[in-house]
């Protein structure tokens, strides 16, 4: 399994992609806002959602659509996230329709996902005035486009593709990403497409996509906001010619782990750029009873405001990691845990068996100016591990949500 | 039941209290950190403590010296948690030793508390200097500068007394606090302690304190983060002279009744002075199926990052409200919610029946540059209502967080 240089969702053979400047972000249209992702010839799909009760409609189309395991495309916009609207349903509809008779597909095997401001009613003419233009523009270098018209606050594109090698035969993973804000565990981003080359029954590609989530998207926060609008989807169109996945086979496993391994990369990328962000902060956690226990003092460690805010001030307060991790609702003895704090400048012990150490605070603030933290948990309790993605809490964050729709 | 004008922890018959600069502050020796409150007679007493695994040495001292029901005394600090470290224990019971000697009282009659940095070792000098100052000093007025040797972050003093009566005799309740970071749901303080000269037996004193923090101090959420040294304790002397309450009787309901009111109104000056805090945020919900979802949803709505950052900001994204509701994990029907922002200022209707209105931005706006906001939510679903207490999120909570230690 290798990444690919500049790979993205158009990686993969038979896929083409196209974003452009639609009008729907008001306040600026110089950026795009409308995209699709299609595949020259049908595909399996499968897809996890969001939690939360309060969907998009855009959600509730995609799901009706893909029930029967078959897609062909993907149309989704920026600057609106079609959620609790009126006439929702309506617009999502009329979006995928717009796309298929652009694409000369049906308008059921459309994928359809709308990110931005929740409780606006979402226009529906510059999908009429877009789309056309979107399917002319369809090219094998179009992925960094789509990838660009789902931003919101990103301040950066997220792409990515991995190759690798099932029974001889090449297969391509690309998938491209938008996250920033509203983000939390399960499901810790807003959108994310992937595509592939790969034959896999629409049964394997569904469990092939919830394990990868599980460790990746699935232990992202940035603000402990679950979005409603939350869509991971994957299209496989079986050009690479390798037998199709249709068991938990070694092909199914090699697949599943380069997946896992480009939805990490995504998992980073979408925390490291999290709202205002200055910094990514990674918690490992190893030595817990349990994988669970492992996962939720992970989770909560990135999760604290205090943390965070710490990590902002390159100020190592080991104490404020400790308080998290009890109050995690996790099975631990607070008596052996030790922790570390590393970076590229440097690793250092500030607590050993759950008692804060004196250490350098030279040393610390140092390790604590990188972009990339690591907070390094021991429970020396079992053989559970696991990873956890956050940011810092920085003023940016707040002046980004303080006025967010304006 | 009535509210006295400037009440305080003093304010029942029999307290005594003081408070001192005793140096634990390194940066900062103007303000009061060590305090001590007493009863001219021993006391039955209840209280509740943090869930947080990780606890203060000094918690696991008072629990220890509580478990007869008696106490007599407080002792108290700022500026240093003494949790996370190898001789807290040793230390709390020091402190308690120190107050008992200087109030000719037997340590194990003393409640211990501390808040401050986790971590690092706490200084045992400052008590030996400052405590038998302290118990020169203890007065009848001396209620505001033990408050006041409680604060860290918090910006004002933290007190209130009511009165109420109790089958014809007036008993009076005092109470202080402390609180401003570190403060979530379940104990959403970091240290607060009532006084009153009622005779209530300790199992009944435990009973009306567990029914009084449920809808009051457990429903505060400042960060998300919940401190390792939450601890609130009553003491009651009955000095007052009544009856002694020692079942569910008329007398226990309009006791505990008068404790609830003292600790809500606790709980909202503890939210409204929130780490950084501009303004007190209060979500009411009604019409939910049962009172824990009502809870739910009132907990996840201040709670929300994005919520809070939007009343930063007077924005009224009401959209960020339903998505709290939606993630609250409680039973609701999103198509029958209804949300309006009520100030002084007037009241706006922004979603009804789960679908964003149309409002007017100028009334919106107005209404959320007052200090007090509430953000009413009708589920429309049932009978279960409750309240919750938070505040917005600032850059100063960054400020503050991002290097609390120096």
């Amino acid at each position: 399994m290798k990444f690919i240089e500049n790979g993205t969702v158009t990686s993969p053979k038979g896929f083409k992609a196209a974003g452009v400047i639609g009008g729907i972000k008001p306040s600026n249209t110089t950026k795009r806002d409308i995209m699709m992702i299609a595949s020259d010839t049908p595909c399996t799909t499968a897809a996890v959602f969001t939690k939360n009760l309060v969907k998009s409609s855009a959600i509730l189309v995609t799901q009706k659509n893909i029930e029967n395991g078959k897609a062909q495309a993907v149309i989704a916009n920026s600057g609106n996230a079609n959620t609790c609207n009126a006439d929702g349903i309506e617009k999502a509809e009329r979006m995928c329709a717009l796309a298929a008779e652009s694409l000369g597909i049906d308008k059921s095997d459309v994928i359809v996902a709308s990110t931005g401001v929740i409780g606006q009613v979402l226009p529906i003419e510059p999908f009429e005035r877009a789309v056309p233009e979107i399917a002319r523009l369809m090219s094998e270098n179009g992925g960094s486009d789509a990838a660009e018209a789902i931003m919101t606050t990103d301040t950066v594109k997220k792409e990515a593709a991995v190759e690798v090698e099932l029974s001889g035969k090449k297969v391509t993973i690309g998938v491209i990403a938008k996250g920033s804000g509203m983000i939390h565990i399960n499901m810790g981003t807003m959108l994310s497409f992937v595509t592939t080359d790969a034959a896999v029954s629409s049964e394997m590609l569904q469990a092939a996509l919830s394990e990868a989530v599980e460790v990746s998207y699935n232990m992202v926060s940035v603000d402990g906001d679950t979005s409603t609008n939350d869509t991971l989807a994957i299209l496989a169109n079986g050009m690479a010619g390798n037998e199709e996945i249709t068991t938990r086979s070694a092909d199914f496993m090699a697949f599943t782990a380069a997946l896992t391994e480009l939805c990490k990369k995504m998992a980073k990328k979408l925390a490291g750029d999290g709202e205002g962000a200055t910094k990514l902060i990674v918690c490992t956690v190893d030595g817990a009873k349990t994988v669970t226990d492992a996962k939720g003092a992970a989770k909560a460690v990135v999760s604290s405001s205090l943390v965070k805010a710490a990590m902002f001030g390159s100020d190592a307060n080991c104490g404020r990691v400790l308080c998290a991790i009890g109050y995690s609702g996790c099975d631990i003895d607070v008596s052996k845990v030790d922790v570390s704090l590393v970076s590229k400048a440097g690793e250092i012990e500030v607590c050993k068996d759950g008692i804060g150490l004196a250490f350098s605070e030279e040393l610390a603030k140092k390790i604590l100016l990188e972009n990339e933290i690591t907070i390094k948990v021991s429970l020396n309790d079992g053989e559970g591990s696991a990873e956890a993605y956050g940011c810092d809490l920085t003023y940016d964050y707040v002046k980004i949500n303080g006025d967010y729709r304006t």
